[in-house]
């Protein structure tokens, strides 16, 4: 990656858990590793209370890719009280919601390729008044895309997963999941896997609900009128769409090679077998918006924070991950444009 | 192993499917892979149809360890009307139910030291009568055990689960889902662990239902109301029992560590992480029968029976366990006699 491309913005999360560090370690692998540069919106000194390293405060992206070579580029936006690793305040909420907010609009305005963000604790944010359900559903919004046509994306080296429905409760599943929802989501994870990844044809695997796939009926009826007529209706748009699949013999190596993503009806069916198999280096990755947006697929790990035990590797991931989309976006708008 | 050990009794399945040819392939793999002597019950005839290898009939458990190093023994069992591989017919359903039978009554009676079944179809079976809901219920129904006191294990060289619901629609989980059968379950799931495994002081990790084990109860009340309670139950009875976990973060390598077995909810929570990691190697293990019984964790595959390509490493797999929790069993019976 060359020096004449953007950096990429990384919101920094709660400055009580691991983000600041992760974010620091990522820095460090910068020559281990082959990263694109970053700058980082927070408060600077949630980063020194926890790493020993060089931070450079600067004011502007051109500025961090000035000072990225020797130092931790920082956009500053300190907290109203110094936060303590492990311990949770409203003025860290407050603090990582400006910093989304910031580090998203220099993605949307350009002078960032793309935007990371670190983790947030979801009480804290709620405490202070946040109504969205995460972050990608506050980015959605900032972006002016409705939620319906997001789709989150787990994605691992030898793995991609879309959960349909998402933080809802099981029993609830069955009843929100409906033909329009499911051709939703896979119509925004197969646009994804074009625009993002470069794929020209994607393969979407789709997951059946009930064990084996319902057995033709046997063992629930989901697969027939709902999954099945889904699938109809995306391979009659021309998309190559499978299933639905036994959901338990859908993960394993050979059956990997046979998609480039897998649509999985709720939560745990999506990250079970992502996080088993991936678990130190699952990036989550918002698909159907204007901008790349990734995200480690971890929490904010309170309890290891401020130790120096946090791994970086989720968070290198979402970065790399990042800054391929973004290229790859890049070169289908200049595709496009000849 | 020693020869003075008794030979496993091994029911061919489906002589359609697959069964005959990874019996076969398994007995091939003798010298390579440290097994214990074994013979099979069903038709020498769709054994010699699809391999090429020496069969010998015999007529006892005794003469098959008499010949076991030359050819495979086979306890005979003709079909009414040949097997064609592929192509599975009643005659076929009624010789894979009298095979498992007789390998039942051979290794209850203690001619044979544990029981592998391999796979039967469940339509076929259903068409001549059979009424128990798989092998597993016919198994414990002629060993005098009911059904809620048996455990369905998938084990792998890494990964033990156990599945609470097995073979029901996902919409009736939650209905079916009690503190009784959790306990039931557990209880077997800790007994079998300590009988077959030798574990004294077994470590079971119990999942939680709704995505991140329910968040408190903002993504569903079974944690709270069902499966916490029965924790709290099994720690008064002086079990190392954990839960309930976020089922997506409890079987990537670090978390499996930290428990001999994972109880889990429903059919694919436990099949989804053990067939992501072990999909070649998955063996089903009936915990709570006074034999030892266990099945390659695949089915008859039809569709691949008689081409020569059919993998023998789950039946292996199912053969050595079975040996291994058959030795451990004597092993402590023999302890506890002293």
């Amino acid at each position: 990656m060359t020096r004449t491309e953007k950096p990429l913005a990384i919101a920094l999360g709660d400055p009580a858990g691991i983000g600041p560090e992760i974010v620091a370690k990522a820095w460090e692998a910068r020559h281990k590793v082959e990263m694109p540069p970053f700058f980082t919106v927070g408060d600077p000194a949630s980063v020194s209370t926890v790493w020993g390293g060089p931070v450079q405060v600067v004011t502007s992206a051109a500025e961090a890719m000035t000072c990225y070579d020797d130092a931790l580029p920082v956009i500053e936006l300190p907290a109203l009280a110094p936060a303590i690793p492990g311990k949770p305040d409203l003025a860290g909420a407050r603090c990582a919601l400006d910093s989304l907010e910031l580090a998203l609009g220099l993605t949307r305005s350009g002078s960032a390729s793309a935007l990371v963000t670190a983790p947030v604790s979801k009480a804290q944010l709620y405490a202070i008044g946040f109504s969205h359900a995460g972050q990608t559903e506050f980015v959605a919004e900032r972006c002016g895309v409705g939620r319906e046509n997001i789709a989150m994306m787990l994605a691992g080296p030898s793995l991609r997963t879309v959960p349909v429905t998402t933080h809802v409760a099981f029993a609830d599943v069955p009843k929100l999941l409906t033909k329009a929802l499911i051709l939703a989501r896979a119509r925004a994870t197969l646009r994804g896997l074009s625009r993002d990844f470069g794929i020209e044809r994607p393969r979407l695997a789709v997951a059946g609900l009930n064990p084996h796939a319902g057995e033709g009926g046997a063992l629930g009826r989901e697969e027939i009128e709902i999954i099945a007529p889904a699938i109809a209706a995306l391979k009659a748009e021309g998309h190559d769409v499978s299933g639905p699949h036994a959901a338990d013999t859908m993960f394993h190596e050979r059956a990997r090679a046979g998609y480039d993503a897998a649509l999985c009806l709720y939560h745990d069916q999506a990250l079970i077998p992502l996080k088993a198999l991936h678990f130190d280096e699952g990036v989550n990755l918002t698909l159907g918006l204007p901008i790349v947006r990734t995200a480690p697929d971890h929490g904010t790990a309170f309890a290891m924070a401020g130790k120096d035990r946090a791994e970086p590797g989720a968070m290198i991931a979402a970065i790399c991950l990042a800054a391929e989309c973004a290229k790859q976006r890049r070169q289908g708008q200049s595709h496009a444009g000849k």
